[in-house]
């Protein structure tokens, strides 16, 4: 058996567990969002409906697998880490909105479908992203969530730091700058960081924070994290570079046509990837105190880095 | 002398202490909202300057006063109030800021200075509207803000019901369609509990929550809420049908422009004034247990139906 032919039969049962972990995950969260997130009722109901329409549009749900697997490493009963899980959820989603805005990324196409100012209307949008970043604190903040108000108010601190001006906001303000400026490889790492590895890092340590864990374990999670986010962005910026509009579920090769620098452009194509399985590595060893039990949590920045593009 | 000369001159003596107070709680909110406020450095500083610019244009500061003041009178550590009061007005302005773009009321005057998006632009409003109401959350969730984490998870949830879709967003959502459909009272009173009653009402909980005060004491601020909210929107109304730019520091005549229903189209000037005058007295009335230390309070509706217009 050649090495190739080696790899094409294992990685199907590779993936296997992660892919039904996944699954998993991405249905235990939205059964929470259906029951959390308000239903369409009264004069107002244009919003709920919005921020449905925006919700549910088949994501991948990375960020509530992350910690849905990092809660279930410490024994968090589910329905709480599901709850938070939402609640991150919730919050990318208003983000996905705001950044698709004619004023901002101007994007017609997400997640294959029409973006919701596109199937609304630019109010109704921004009033949606609106909701749901509000919705994001109002279930973190809920009793359910946690009977502690201490390690629910955490949470809420940590995700208003993760989601903030020096955290996704500000990544996104670094982006929209781009164009204008010449940025190199520390602004697009750091531009990476706070745009989308902020809210990777709290979906991980949100786990450790609903057990109450030890701040050796949040680091852990925090480096996994780190890696793991990198890693996706350079993986994501390959779809964006070599993938269909089609694979990618959204317009594709805009970095390059609005001449914005990405890891990819820096490092050229193989350098990229090969820095990324680095990443994955690094991120894998952080989860070596758990064993098994975070097999598919390491799995899945290889998994990502395995789709076809 | 005169019943008119007599209002003349017992005027400025009725409302010193209010005055005073609104200039005190407005001044005790400023220097809190600098410290709490992320600084311009780095990348992205665009973000936390136009937050800034939003928020230090001279506004009245009512609901952080409607917060100092409802504190006051349990005895609340006037910093943590500060701190409500803060967070509040932090979600107040993200609200003008949106509802200010060019998709919502498309207004280039703002507390008589250019809006955040005619300053910056669009997509740095969006963003910056968006930490706002992110970092108010964030301000309500950290430790210096009170003691207890669950009246602090207390607070956040009740903000993010207030300013939600079933609260502010809702009303905004309402005024949006507004001049699509033809609202009578009951959708005008609705329309306006939701866009600026239900952070009313929680401005003054916030005091109560703060120092876990009775089902009672709480139950007595959400009445003088009410009334007061009401009160506040005719008298705004008043000053949108008859008064000028110059006066309201934005742009006026804009409700009719677009044939939007108010209470005054519906009641007529005279009684909407007095039904004001009425919510005024009811909305005193709720606070009677609290004697002369709710003075200010009291007073605050009459003051405002007293502006010239």
């Amino acid at each position: 058996m050649t090495d190739a032919a080696r790899i094409e039969t294992a990685r199907p049962t590779e993936f296997d567990s992660l892919n039904a972990a996944l699954k998993r995950a991405a249905g235990l969260v939205d059964r929470t969002l259906d029951e959390v997130l308000p239903r369409p009722e009264g004069l107002h109901a244009r919003v709920p409906e919005a921020m449905r329409y925006a919700i549910f549009a088949g994501g991948k749900r990375l960020r509530p697998f992350l910690t849905i697997e990092s809660a279930a490493l410490f024994g968090v009963p589910q329905d709480r880490a599901a709850r938070v899980a939402a609640a991150i959820e919730a919050l990318h989603t208003y983000s996905l909105v705001h950044d698709d805005l004619p004023c901002m990324d101007d994007d017609d196409l997400r997640r294959g479908r029409p973006t919701a100012h596109r199937q609304f209307d630019e109010a109704t949008a921004v009033l949606a992203g609106d909701a749901l970043l509000t919705v994001a604190f109002g279930i973190l903040a809920d009793a359910k969530t946690h009977p502690s108000g201490e390690v629910r108010a955490r949470l809420v601190a940590k995700l208003a730091e993760a989601g903030g001006s020096a955290g996704m906001i500000g990544g996104q303000m670094i982006d929209m700058l781009a164009p204008e400026r010449d940025y190199g490889e520390a602004e697009v790492i750091l531009l990476q960081a706070l745009k989308t590895g902020a809210l990777f890092e709290f979906a991980c340590e949100a786990g450790a924070i609903l057990a109450e864990a030890s701040d050796d374990d949040q680091r852990r999670l925090r480096d996994f994290a780190r890696g793991f986010g990198l890693a996706f962005q350079i993986a994501d910026d390959i779809i964006d570079a070599t993938g269909t509009a089609e694979q990618a579920g959204k317009a594709v090769g805009k970095d390059q046509d609005q001449g914005k620098a990405t890891l990819i452009s820096l490092y050229g194509l193989d350098k990229a990837r090969s820095e990324a399985a680095r990443l994955a590595s690094e991120a894998a060893q952080a989860l070596a105190p758990y064993g098994p039990a975070a097999d598919d949590l390491r799995a899945l920045p290889f998994f990502l880095l395995d789709r076809p593009s």
